[in-house]
């Protein structure tokens, strides 16, 4: 969002009065605070895109928080269909990898201390364990303010209505009835608190 | 390729001598041959990316041919990071859908007849089921002429390394075990053969 | 358009609540129906783009069938404003090309049977003839989810109001009396029928 | 190309060294000069493109100057497949115009005089006509530095090699005999002299 | 703007029915007509971006007349944050240039008569001095319909608020009280008039 | 950079044999090292950009750590001209801004405490301050691989071979004595140490 644009509908958001935009239309707070992780993955993701920031309209940025509990937690593999990444280490000790495509399938991965930092090219796999026994925090950093996360096994095994169990049975070489298990489980992604 | 350009490296492919290029740097046959399926998936893609077909290059399309081994055959979930898709079958009965992200997970599926065909939006998970007891085949087009493909079990489980398996474990809600198993498992791409 | 995003209008098109969008939305049907061909010119294009199937939007595909009657049916010589093509051959033998722009005019051509299939680099002007004294049949698929069709005879001789005849007698070579004539005759587009 | 940027090729051009880069790699001269015009269409086309101004490599633009000769000389009908324009007279009276694609054909035309401009959008067909009986001038800007120009009537008629008078017979309602004819003819494009 | 689309809001501006677009809507008039200049810089911008020209709309071009009093008047170094920029001199000798960013700050400046033109690359700082005794007249195209203007000293030292004088005095190398009595001076922009 | 793409040359830059590329080619490290500032601002810029972190290309992000020494030191307004940034800090307070273009001159500001951050929109003049008595620290990401930074004040006076003092006598306000003087002075940039 440009201030000194008169603008209604840019990509598809509703545009303030431009008079009426204000720094705080551009600014994010609280990337410095601990989050309570979830259960399950024990991670949690704050996001701040065009949703929450109405001034990246436009300027194709958004800006992820990362808190992992300590000991495993993980922020599973993923992908955002819409956005490269580049994720920095501010505590603790992450193992953090993409996976290349078809035909190689390689992994690129790094042990990341604070201060390091790792890149996820666009569309690939990518994933952050926590292997130290204190809390990490990451901040990443996508080029779309409406980058779209994919995390894979909540997607796939946890999508609504369920995908056709010989789909999954076949292609990740499971038992049905191991599939149909799955499928009942709960699902929490990243994003959410449970 | 524009014919009357003179070019030399453009997006990393060489080009040739403009006056060298023919109508063949334009041109892709065989898409109505029947392929050989693989045994693991009972599927088979031939792609013609700029990597076959030098005329693509910032032209942004690819096209490829899937061929379905008849009764459960699949193209199995998978991505392409830098394309969207649309899938129209050729012959034979297919499932075929895509899930949107989170928080959503929610899928899109249709059960596709000859003449018909189904959009998987840019960046998104997709796949197909031959639903029939008869060989089927789709063509699928790409807005782009490098679009990747991502399969994603294949990935995930058949990466070089080995992703930790505590990932996988933790990400699937799979034993540890069982993910070890399959990381020993082949995985073989829709695209190769055997 | 993405399912779980929340927009209203995106590139001009008014887009449903998310929450109601289906797998209809994304669908295409009838690719495989034969089409009543035109008189003029002996063929027929039925058009997918983001104005029949609203999953188009912002995923920059389009896919057309066209549909030729035997010995001699053309889709004359037109370009795609906003797009590059690859059309692939389903039924019969197509003659096909597109011509670079000055000072070359090249001609790049080929004889096309099913299977087969040419790109059309975009913006450059490019046709099909059907050699074959059967109907033909093809899949045209473009970049763009609003590619528009410029059929360049039916547009410089068919406009509203007609162009000065001075133009257009000067640019083809022809008599300014032809020219006038040539105004007057009905040019039926290959997506119309009559 | 941007000076402080080591490259070596950008979009398939040579860049020099960035240390031996000067303000002549960003500077045009001569765009007031009159030039000869071609006998055929009284008009000549000075292009400045990236193959003249390496400067404009990455920097999308274009400038043309065009003289007209007294008394109906043409810029025939003509597309640039990656640029749209902006034509501005300098000097004398044009008719000028650019005509919709399917299904409306409609024509916009405006006689221009100084000072007075013209834009045609992205890919369209346009043209323009001297209208009195002086010299006219014109200055035209393109949004790429590699805009292409697709003079319609001498492409179409006047490709190498021909195209199959089927083709150009049916498309503009010409009897074979005219088209073969026409095929015949010198086709001197505006950019050209003779 | 595309005449034959069916748009409503594209781009944040308001798209007309497009039955009711006409060619009035593409044209750009009075570029030949001399402005009065400002007492200031003695300088004078006529903008036709798409706001005055809502045919721009997707178009990504728009020219600017800029008109110079004799002896010194100048476009001050300023830059678009959107375009690229090609500037032709119609009347009178112009001393013009820009400046490369980090670490060279290079200058390429050229003194342009009529003819001439210059090359500025997207975001670089540029200007023109007119160094002769007469008026001076240049038009500038951008690549952008909305390039936006940032004239530096203007934008600098007559924000509203005043930027914090510490930020000025420091970065400028300048006494505290000179910014403060700078920032209480008239800053006019070359676009505006008195 | 994509690993499994055969590249030689993409954007200009040298690309590795893809089966050399390892994940050291898409790893950041030391952003949590304090740096020595420079005298003449009191900041420090250290730049991951595709030249230090060849994994950037083609995946449109930088970072950049920059460190303020206590009391008043700056990051001087500047531009990037090929990117928007999402400016965070990490400790310290930041008086911290962008300025709107023409006609508008608007600020906005925010103080910027740790795990606050402000979005600058592409190609505005922004800076940074430190307000408070101890160093400061921030993270800013911007997207694009090739961002390009412009100091104005050191791009304006510092230029090589200076600028003709008669434009920025005018254009600031300023003494043509003091703009002399002022251009003999040492302009240190954000990102250089002395």
């Amino acid at each position: 969002m440009i201030p000194n644009m008169v603008v209604m509908f840019v990509n598809g958001k509703f545009c303030k009065d431009p008079e009426k935009v204000t720094a705080d239309d551009f600014f994010i707070t609280g990337l410095n605070v601990r989050k309570q992780t979830s259960k399950q993955l024990g991670v949690r993701l704050t996001l701040s895109t065009v949703d929450q920031v109405p001034g990246l309209n436009t300027n194709a940025l958004s800006i992820v928080r990362i808190d992992f509990a300590p000991n495993g937690s993980l922020n599973p593999p993923h992908i955002h269909p819409r956005a490269a990444e580049i994720l920095t280490v501010l505590e603790g000790t992450l193992y953090a990898g993409f996976i290349t495509g078809n035909p190689d399938h390689r992994i690129f991965a790094k042990i990341l201390k604070p201060g390091d930092a790792l890149v996820f090219p666009h569309g690939l796999i990518h994933f952050q364990l926590n292997i130290g026994n204190t809390p990490a925090v990451a901040l990443a950093v996508l080029n779309s303010q409406n980058p779209g996360v994919v995390t894979i096994a909540n997607t796939i095994f946890g999508a609504t209505p369920s995908v056709n169990p010989d789909v999954l049975s076949r292609a990740f070489h499971l038992d049905k009835d191991l599939v149909t298990k799955l499928q009942k489980e709960e699902w929490v992604d990243p994003d959410q608190l449970y």
